[in-house]
């Protein structure tokens, strides 16, 4: 086979791939793609050989959480080499933290939708110049829960705005396009039906809402403002419940829609740390709060090894 | 003078307080506050002792800048006990980080609004429940430039959004309030006087405009998703440049509105590291970076000496 014929089936796998994730003609116009808040560049890295392999994405909030996981997969697949060595890909820059463990990579986004955002624009472009394919992204990460006991695991049917709409409104120019905010149905009922498998990890399928506050907009008392009742922050969580929102979170909607427009099939298992119908503050200790941070990792940790056939 | 007419001035005291800043009657019902993304609570600490003093609270993205911003604060106010003691006070969470140096915080917000809103949320009942007084809270942070060199510092006049609009959309249990974004404009006009009196930092007044993304929302040609023409994006540019803007980032509108809403008087402090008619991607060598992101550094601790009077 000749270099010509090799850099030619190259050429339309990448076209292949760009056609799948990444939804912009202007890149292909680009000589570096420098990925700014990741500290990565297409120049300085070769992100075929350090991500091509990659088939399963888990995004959450901290990055001492998305560490841990790190280590907990790499404990689970049984890979070799040391936990010790598993290290911070993006250690130049502190806006987040990345590892990779066999095929799958444990990212943080912060907090908030334009946090998660910035971080998904940069991830799926590098999913892009890695010529990833078949992949599945997860997002693990804690809510406030409407109606369930804490420490419940919820696995989003639909991510709705605080208007209750399966919708996320982006800002494109000074002009509001509105995107689809559906997650893969299948994926959703696969990990209901392997949380059924695993011991403590109490799970339900609902309606997620994401706000772009923790306090007004989630209509908590104990912020610095709050210009409302009791009896209107109950009649707000009770609207929220009779429209099936089983949980409260801030990133769901811009991740469901950028996933959806991208071709990624796309799962998001949030655990409640309290039932926002008993209290605003979250006054759990710590170490019930770091089991319940654990649950949505067990669940996901256990999809992907069922996946990879190391589990009958 | 007896205790209780002790306790009698300490509750008038902080009633003073409380209605300079908080805004939330609930507040008062609280036995005990957990400002839980600080990892610090009303219970456990003694926040009056660890920040009465406080008089200037300055804010910004990242972790390891807002670090840096502490330890060039202690050595500019030469104050005693050694640099390296200087440590996060919310080392128990990777949410924020926060410094104190003699009468100034340093305190990380993350990117974006929801992520600086949760943070000013906390810090404001911090500083009510600390019974600080006549404080004044800066944002130093990066932007993109509107037709100004890279490495301009903008002091914000007006905040405003994607729309040119000087407001902040806030939603409340799911109904919109809108805030207004004017800034302090004392603060601001001192600190364009202050900048003439250091090399190296040229400075400009000029509105900034906050967006919820970093590439749609900002008119940015080098993300994962883009579905407008180079000459759109120029248009857009244009057109905000003739509206007053000259930066552009992700925070301003909500850390305007709320200081406002607050009583707090605020300014917006923002370096600029491209100038978005020249491109979009940030590929300026990272020491240059390094050098535009103290500037802003620079001027507000140059204001805080001369308001310290520790300058003539």
């Amino acid at each position: 086979m000749s270099p010509i014929l090799l850099n030619s089936i190259g050429k339309e796998h990448h076209d292949y791939i760009k056609q799948e994730y990444v939804k912009n003609p202007h890149l292909d116009s680009m000589e570096e793609d420098i990925l700014y808040h990741f500290n990565l560049s297409t120049k300085t890295h070769n992100l075929p050989q350090m991500f091509g392999d990659v088939k399963f994405v888990c995004v959450g909030g901290s990055p001492n959480r998305m560490k841990s996981f790190a280590e907990f997969i790499h404990e689970q697949l049984k890979l070799p080499g040391n936990i010790a060595d598993v290290r911070d890909i993006c250690e130049g820059t502190d806006r987040y933290s990345m590892y990779k463990v066999g095929p799958v990579m444990s990212i943080s986004h912060g907090m908030g939708v334009p946090s998660i955002s910035i971080m998904l624009h940069e991830l799926i472009k590098l999913l892009y110049h890695a010529q990833c394919s078949d992949l599945i992204i997860f997002r693990i990460g804690t809510s406030g829960g409407v109606g369930l006991p804490a420490g419940t695991v919820v696995i989003t049917e639909k991510a709705v705005d605080s208007f209750f709409r399966p919708q996320f409104d982006q800002v494109v120019l000074g002009k509001m396009i509105v995107r689809s905010t559906e997650l893969d149905e299948d994926v959703a009922k696969e990990l209901l039906k392997y949380s059924t498998e695993l011991p403590d990890v109490p799970t339900v399928i609902g309606d997620t809402m994401c706000t772009h506050d923790f306090y007004e907009g989630q209509g908590r008392l104990d912020g610095a403002l709050c210009s409302f009742s009791t009896e209107e922050k109950f009649e707000y969580l009770k609207k929220a419940y009779d429209k099936g929102v089983r949980n409260i979170e801030m990133e769901s909607t811009v991740f469901a829609a950028m996933c959806r427009v991208c071709n990624l099939k796309a799962a998001v298992v949030c655990v409640t740390l309290l039932n926002r119908f008993e209290g605003d503050q979250i006054s759990t200790p710590h170490d019930v709060l770091l089991d319940y941070q654990q649950r949505p990792q067990c669940l996901v940790a256990h999809f992907i090894k069922k996946r990879l056939g190391l589990m009958l």
